[in-house]
């Protein structure tokens, strides 16, 4: 009882501090956010039908690669996305359900990934004369994050779920662990943009070539889905490392409740 | 006098919290960061020279090109690099003497970039038959990552060395502005990282073309150094939020000596 109370009116008095202009600054960039995260994936979708002929499967692996960027994008960006922003989105919301939303959103971004992963080693395999794979910086940048997002994933699901089963004997390790998960989140993130950037670099010097410097609709789109992630980048970096917008969770963690 | 007491209390308070597995952490991860802020550069270095024929200066511009990479590591990694993880390497020194030598660190990579800039404008304008600037990805993030920067090294200047004329009236704007700074600039590095990253790609596509694909030395190479950068990004996303890193900064913030 003591404990509710304590939390209900420390609730209250953090609320009172937030002024208009906190709510306004708030509201703005989650909504610009949330565009931005649409925004890259319709962009990627726009640029892969008008620019790179759509979708196919294993019988036309250019076309079967299309899937790559989409579905990178969906998973690394778009999915994970919402999924980091989750935690400043829904403050109001009991955290245990935060929580489960944040791994059904990055569950979702499994798949995505895996057929991403898929589909753009067929298209080199299939290919006449087959692609070597992993040569490439950005093939390098992609396996690192993937590999911290598994392990995020795997490290999260068991510290965070798994073990809430022994709720009060292991509060203290799973608080402990909170800003760590948090950080490799943000790197994790931070690794996704730049591997895509440097996937996008990667194909529009394949596919234009030297055209590329005439400043073509298809380089021009390329280009503007970049700045849309560099953008991504600079709002998710400025939403997870402003105090103000997490004090919600704050309150939670002093009251046990992780 | 009563500041100081408290000040010395909380320090020793704190510092007794360090058990020896803190100081090992926190010794391992600065050491590390350090060897990679200087192997980016280092690596630069030899891929430049060993694969890309050197330096030079407006006579042979596809060798002046080379200045670009070599001076964009130095300002916008490895200074600016040792720029930011200076709040965390001195910690037992002086904020004010921290905040100079951050801004000497911040203020030597603005000549670096700015030549870094120059040269490979001056590669493009100067080559037969002229190559347009600002078509790609890389040249677009770079901008931003500039700007970015800029912002950041004025913002910073006036308002942490300048208004310190006014110490006491300031103290409150100061204090706010500290996590905005701090978060921007990490987003900055990580950017700045993100247009190397890119950058790299495309100078390895258009030098080594689909000979890439066969594992040559200079493509290990410039792998190697776009993995060093992941590592980095990895590295500093950890030590610049892990809070326990910062506390001494906490102290004087709290004693109001910002």
């Amino acid at each position: 009882m003591a404990k509710n109370k304590m939390h209900t009116h420390r609730h209250y008095e953090e609320e009172n501090e937030w002024g208009c202009g906190s709510w306004l600054e708030y509201a703005l960039v989650m909504i610009l956010a949330c565009i931005l995260l649409l925004a890259s994936l319709a962009l990627t979708l726009y640029w892969v039908i008008k620019h790179r002929g759509g979708f196919a499967w294993r019988d036309d692996p250019i076309k079967q690669f299309n899937f790559h960027p989409v579905l990178m994008v969906a998973g690394f960006i778009t999915f994970s996305g919402f999924s980091i922003l989750l935690y400043r989105i829904c403050r109001c919301c009991r955290r245990i359900y935060v929580k489960l939303l944040h791994t059904v959103f990055h569950a979702l971004a499994i798949p995505c990934v895996a057929v991403g992963f898929l589909t753009v080693l067929d298209s080199h395999n299939l290919a006449q004369p087959p692609i070597p794979n992993f040569y490439s910086l950005h093939s390098w940048i992609g396996l690192v994050t993937m590999g911290l997002f598994a392990i995020q994933f795997v490290v999260g699901f068991f510290s965070f779920l798994i073990l809430l089963c022994c709720e009060g004997a292991t509060a203290g390790f799973r608080a402990s662990l909170v800003p760590i998960h948090a950080s490799f989140g943000l790197t994790t993130f931070m690794l996704a943009i730049a591997a895509c950037l440097t996937g996008l670099t990667e194909k529009v010097f394949f596919s234009l070539s030297s055209y590329y410097t005439t400043f073509p609709p298809e380089g021009n789109v390329v280009n503007a889905l970049g700045m849309v992630l560099v953008a991504l980048a600079i709002v998710t970096g400025y939403i997870l490392q402003r105090e103000e917008f997490r004090f919600r969770a704050h309150i939670l963690i002093r009251s046990g409740d992780l």
